[in-house]
């Protein structure tokens, strides 16, 4: 059985899924995945003012959705949602989660919310199961960056069918994105509205171009991915259990830091 | 049709469900639930050391599992397992993760892991979903309490089979426990292994007895409920979504704290 491994940056994976227009999904029935998000945000590949104490570097909880192109959880160069925000800058998810159910009652744009634990350091792994519809075929998510001002990864529709099949397994490499909603530079600044708000933005090694930020690395051409998840579709056959489980890969970094 | 609602505190809960002695559950099929955590840490319940700083009063995500009386998340009185200990002290769920799957891999004793995100406040709310099935009946699930030496409040093997038939809903109110890994005796004290081990000990506001404890209060008989947990059968023709959503309560607190 040919396993298809696309490995996607988010570049290419954002060029290729234009607003609007995702291909008519022909795959038969729901498919499980799971989900495994892994954090590289090491000191040593982010040495620039890492976190160390108060909180150290760590991931919040992640909150993603599965639906069709009729709604959208974020997209980079539009304003982010009441939701979006309170998750970005406090990693409360209660607004984006009613926000979401909304949108599933209203539009029927959303198939389920999904979450996983958060990971207490920078570099640990985290992981859960979703569900995908062939009306609701789109993945995305988010999870913040814990400390920074309204700093996230996450994923924006993500299309896990191709044509008439579910894909087997989906790679991303993850970079930084600003909400847009405060004006913090750096991971542990305070907080600071941004009135009006801006657009969601990703920020890369040269942008915001100013010493002070906290991933302005000026000899980089590209920053190493913070993070990096993958999706494995689940087999039906899979120990006969029906929320059957898969081998995560092994942790790459143990904790050594505190969550509080 | 008759709606079953069962408020059951923890004491007659533990009472209600001796280890290993689930009663066969004879109702068909699958059961899905909307459980819905509430937080009620506030600085008027609990005004003693309550959190304010670095960092304020809060929950960790909420992990769970639906399993059989094979397997045991966490117990009062025994010793908590090193994914629990993990979980307790730091939020850090990769080893409970990994113990659960253990358990569902060698001995089919889990049906699936469920987690729901993290509360940025002593008073927010948070829900996900959960699968039951009729070999797999009990639920189990942590949440720690933030910032603390090792302490979180859960629920161990909640049978939500009754006979024949799924329960409807249930409510349980929460109170503290100690993993028994850590002897900080504050919500803010530093990390001091207990060594050896103690059991996992339920935190009431006479014990540990002595006055520099964080939920001791003499003049209390019982603490209030530190949080709340709420499970709600979904009906299968809800909005004829395959992962229906049902409305939440109103959220009973603003948010007045961020995470970090």
């Amino acid at each position: 059985k040919v396993i298809w491994t696309v490995l996607v940056t988010i570049l290419g994976y954002a060029s290729s899924l234009p607003v609007g227009d995702d291909p008519l999904c022909t795959a038969e029935e729901l498919a499980k995945y799971k989900i495994i998000f892994t954090g590289k945000w090491s000191q040593i590949a982010f040495p620039k003012q890492y976190p160390l104490y108060r909180p150290p570097a760590q991931w919040s909880s992640l909150l993603g959705v599965t639906h069709s192109s009729d709604y959208s959880m974020w997209k980079k160069n539009e304003y982010a949602s009441n939701g979006v925000r309170d998750f970005a800058e406090k990693g409360e998810a209660w607004v984006l989660m009613k926000e979401i159910e909304e949108a599933g009652e209203k539009i029927q744009s959303v198939h389920g919310i999904f979450s996983a634990p958060a990971i207490s350091s920078g570099t640990g792994q985290t992981s859960t199961e979703l569900e995908v519809h062939p009306r609701h075929p789109l993945v995305s998510f988010v999870v913040r960056i814990v400390p920074s001002p309204d700093w996230f990864v996450g994923i924006d529709s993500l299309n896990l069918c191709e044509g008439d099949h579910w894909m087997d397994e989906v790679s991303v490499d993850l970079f930084p994105y600003d909400a847009g909603t405060d004006s913090g530079f750096t991971f542990s600044s305070p907080n600071f509205a941004t009135i009006p708000q801006d657009t969601v933005t990703e920020i890369t090694c040269s942008s915001p171009s100013h010493p002070a930020n906290s991933f302005y690395y000026p000899k980089l051409k590209i920053l190493p991915p913070i993070a990096q998840v993958t999706m494995v579709k689940i087999k039906k056959s899979q120990l006969g259990l029906s929320a059957p489980f898969i081998n995560l890969p092994a942790k790459s970094n143990e904790i050594i830091d505190s969550v509080s």
